[in-house]
């Protein structure tokens, strides 16, 4: 069994399962006292579901949009109620022929240390293409979110393309997909650090820094001479606000992320620019990684194939044990993570 | 000749040319003291040019953004500049092979009732088609922004499409291309009494009036009980705000005019909706009708068959006399206008 290479039996782990929950609506900001930690007994599987012991949760912008009540497509997490993300974890038990023990799996396990899950919603990983976090990034919904939003604005060569959070988990993909087709890229993070990674290691063409610049808009201006065609937007607020005096007519501007308006405690206002992208002729679009579903196994293979030329890097941002996932969190809704954002079980 | 038959002789028309400048850059909403009536002596065409007399003045929202200095795409009209706006009228005297006197042209010939133009920048228009007037409206730029806009949105039958400024040029053309796509139409207007014109005249399916409604929200919502698939924004402002709230997923928002933001003195804040896009997987467009200028003829074509078949009404709001342009145009940036809104030059 794989998870035998790492010294654990089905009859060895805890009986405990350690979860986090949702303590209490947070307003603004999480707080790390919005969140508990709960010690529960082993569930056992059903018909059909299976045991799963979790390796990596994976930390996203999203999730915060899912502790709000209503407005929101998605059903909001109740008080009390585990904590909702995605993990990569081995199964222990299976009461569903299509999995057995020992397989690796990725789905929407919760911020737990044990899961039960109907087997037919967890996706098999395999295990022996690329370490199983990949599943939660470059080889999961993240890079798969970065392929089919660049996908949108169908990047040309030697245009300008600007990504927002290019140092986050979506960012730096999306920035690099974007070399590969042929365009200057121009990252925008938070930190003077990360944008010499960009620029080293990821090959970025320019990148700068929107939080502690005086001048964002002339920086941005001056790193774009030819203006801008193609945004791919995770954060919104200012720095939008700031791309958008800069795009170009026929630009288009893909909408995955507004992770400064995620935590606000009061909606902010801003500037009106619809009568720029007239003027522009300009294509904007939200989207969700979900919509390409049946384009996934395509867009993966794809993703594979880049990562095994070394045309693709990626980092991850490994907080340790499951009682550190509300600070990760608090900290990536930040944007302090660099690159994508996990929690490492213990016991792995 | 065509205008023989208005008992017009080309040396019976005065030797004086009125028109219309711009005296002082407006702050917000014009004045009619922006504006100066000017008298100037007839231009003689030069080779390749004619000589023509206008008959209708189109009055359109986009002349406004012409009055601001800089910061737009097109150049603005200078100070003691003619204003810029598109007429249909007759050739007097031509140096063009291509054209001859008593032809009826179309272009963008300036708040003037005589002008001369190189042959090559006007478009020659039948008038055995529809009335000459038609050439600025319904079969016209206004008609085809109407219809490659709404294409955009790539309406489907049974699915809500919203229309603001319903009772404008275009908008009153949008909403009744949507009624033959097979739509249900909610037009938006500012007045009571246009509101029935649009129920009544033109088919609508509901109407409601943004500016006096006291809950628009809770009204518009009331009027889309399947929300809403396809929004045609002329407006802007609080009424794409609200539209935002409504929309369901995927979407479609072509952005073709603000009107509610052209005449502001500084700019409005408002909400950010970023986010709302996203969740719904929205897609918006800023457009212009000249992108679509290889498919004018067909556009037309289409235009004139549904008039033809009795399935496009219009209106047009016709003022009287070059000088009354100025206070026509305050009007219509008002939102006053009821159709198409035109100036009908004196001695037709």
């Amino acid at each position: 069994m794989w998870w035998e290479s790492r010294g654990l039996r089905s009859g060895d782990v805890a009986r405990v399962n350690r979860r986090i929950t949702i303590a209490t609506r947070p307003v603004g900001l999480p707080k790390v006292s919005d969140f508990q930690l709960v010690y529960s007994p082993l569930p056992s599987p059903a018909a059909g579901e299976v045991l799963v012991r979790s390796v990596y949760l994976s930390l996203e912008p999203n999730q915060r949009r899912r502790m709000n009540e209503g407005g929101v497509q998605d059903r909001p997490v109740a008080i009390g109620e585990v904590m909702t993300g995605a993990a990569v974890a081995f199964v222990l038990e299976s009461e569903d022929p299509a999995l057995q023990a020992g397989d690796a799996v990725e789905g929407t396990l919760g911020w737990q240390e044990f899961a039960v899950a109907k087997g037919r919603d967890l996706k098999r990983i395999d295990h022996l293409l690329a370490p199983i976090s990949t599943a939660l990034g470059v080889l999961g919904v993240p890079g798969l979110t970065a392929l089919f939003g660049l996908g949108i604005c169908d990047p040309q060569p030697g245009e300008t393309v600007v990504v927002s959070w290019a140092t986050g988990g979506v960012g730096m993909l999306a920035g690099q997909i974007a070399k590969i087709k042929g365009c200057r890229v121009v990252g925008v993070a938070g930190h003077d650090v990360e944008i010499s990674w960009l620029l080293d290691e990821l090959g970025f063409d320019a990148a700068i820094n929107d939080e502690i610049a005086e001048d964002f808009h002339g920086g941005l201006a001056a790193l774009c001479p030819d203006g801008i065609d193609v945004y791919f937007d995770n954060v919104g607020g200012v720095t939008t606000d700031e791309v958008m005096r800069l795009i170009n007519v026929n630009s288009r501007i893909a909408v995955c992320g507004q992770i400064s308006q995620e935590s606000l405690e009061r909606p902010e206002l801003g500037p009106r620019w619809l009568g720029q992208l007239i003027v522009k002729q300009a294509k904007l679009q939200g989207f969700r990684a979900s919509a390409y579903a049946e384009r996934f196994p395509e867009g993966l293979a794809q993703l594979a194939r880049w990562l095994k030329q070394g045309r693709l890097q990626y980092r991850e941002d490994i907080a340790h044990g499951i009682e550190s996932a509300p600070q990760a969190f608090i900290a990536m809704l930040k944007g302090k993570n660099k690159g994508e954002q996990l929690v490492q079980l213990a016991g792995f």
